[in-house]
């Protein structure tokens, strides 16, 4: 059976307007050089800004610039009370780092979870903002009534925003987890034993109806394109006819992911609104 | 057969000896009221200092005093540049929380690697300082010459300064790893398909012989006591025995985890050396 995230997605935007409607949210996406293959992700961004009645905007800056003089705009955007969250567009074009850009965002404000403040969150299981994606495949089970508890989760990819957060939060949530990737030795032994098992490894159709039992739950992460542009995720459709349970590609995680980034911004907005009133006490 | 720390433990010792003769180096234990049961912890630390020329001493708070004064006095150590590390005796006192002091603590000061910034890079894979515990058995493993990549590793306990923090560690490692904890269903199915499995549960003599395969590489993080006093391992000796290789309590991972507290230290030294000079060019 296939679930799609197209309901809880409305859900999400209905709730989220709601809010806009009485606090006024502004997320600024920082653009630096051009990628195309991350224009959809911010212009789905940006179409959910729109209909929700939250300022979004792109700032476009050339790779030309320093990377010092992007830090400097982000610690301008950090002391600017108008924005409520920062985003950086990746991936970086060459010569910038991630590693030192993100951690210019004041955790405050950093409406993707990216910073080493914010990670560092996951491991110690305190409150705070989730990378949107994690988010969305907890919410996208939740929201199909699949427990998690006590269940065998094996998740393909161990990335920074995917696969590592993801391992955190199912821990959190008392699934037993399992974190294979390139360097697993049997990939199928892993996949097999698998209740729920999570595909975030950017490999278009990368599991097959082999690696998987007919019980499982199989989330679909993966967002890659074939040569005449359709989207593909990282398992076969044959794979998700044989699972109990399969989660669309269109139309599935992905869908949530940008709801659930949302739901980050008014987290932060919430958090800005508390210090705010914390401080004129 | 059963591997011991003191070898490593004595060879980092000399590093730190070494290294300590030149730049002098000043870690404070911030000791909030009293509490017999990490005496020995700290008693260790105590003793490797002296041994090294490493200056350490002990910061005697009453459980009296205010979160908001002990605040106040981590704030003073993060600017006191004779200070090179500070760190945190736990358990805390009813009423002081670990969440607010151990982020109080200057990321560039966190001997431990506990703020959520330097937890938060073990998830963005970014160098920095890892928690003693978890850097204590990648180095037991090592310096035994054990493979890790490829290997299944199996671990017990989910905490935020060792099962977690090992599970990103062992993954960056590229092992494979599953972390189980009290709400796993099957544990044995778990334990029993371990190539190496770390026991992390705090429970004397958890792993029984029933639970593991011969084949298997056991490392035993646990350290308890019984009524005489005498320590115990989350491993019983029968399934040591019965492990191919078994690390020893007392006598294991607890000596390199003193000794990788003080390279966390040496870490902390470099960086401050390297920002002064950064500051003065």
């Amino acid at each position: 059976m296939l679930i799609y995230g197209k309901e809880v997605r409305d859900a999400i935007k209905a709730e989220i307007k709601k809010y806009a409607a009485v606090n006024r949210m502004h997320m600024v996406i920082l653009q630096i050089g051009e990628d195309p293959a991350s224009q959809m992700y911010v212009n789905g961004i940006c179409k959910f800004a729109d209909e929700t009645g939250v300022d979004a905007d792109i700032l476009k800056l050339s790779a030309g610039n320093s990377q010092e003089q992007i830090i400097h705009i982000i610690e301008y955007m950090n002391n600017d009370p108008d924005i409520t969250g920062i985003m950086l567009q990746k991936p970086l074009p060459p010569g910038f780092s991630l590693e030192v850009l993100a951690n210019v965002i004041d955790p405050y404000k950093d409406v993707e979870g990216i910073t080493n403040y914010n990670l560092g969150k996951l491991i110690s299981y305190e409150q705070g903002i989730r990378p949107a994606t994690p988010k969305a495949i907890l919410t996208m089970l939740k929201a199909h009534n699949i427990p998690i508890e006590g269940k065998k989760v094996t998740i393909l990819g161990r990335s920074t925003i995917l696969g590592q957060p993801l391992a955190a939060m199912m821990t959190a949530e008392n699934a037993t987890v399992t974190i294979c990737h390139s360097k697993t030795v049997n990939l199928v032994e892993e996949t097999k034993r698998a209740d729920i098992l999570v595909a975030a490894v950017g490999k278009p159709n990368f599991v097959t109806p082999d690696m998987i039992n007919e019980d499982v739950v199989v989330i679909d992460a993966g967002i890659n394109f074939d040569e005449e542009g359709r989207m593909l995720g990282d398992v076969h459709p044959e794979a998700k006819e044989k699972a109990r349970i399969a989660s669309a590609v269109p139309g599935g995680v992905g869908l949530i992911t940008v709801a659930e980034l949302f739901r980050n911004l008014v987290y932060l907005k919430e958090e800005q609104i508390r210090r705010q009133r914390e401080k004129t006490r």
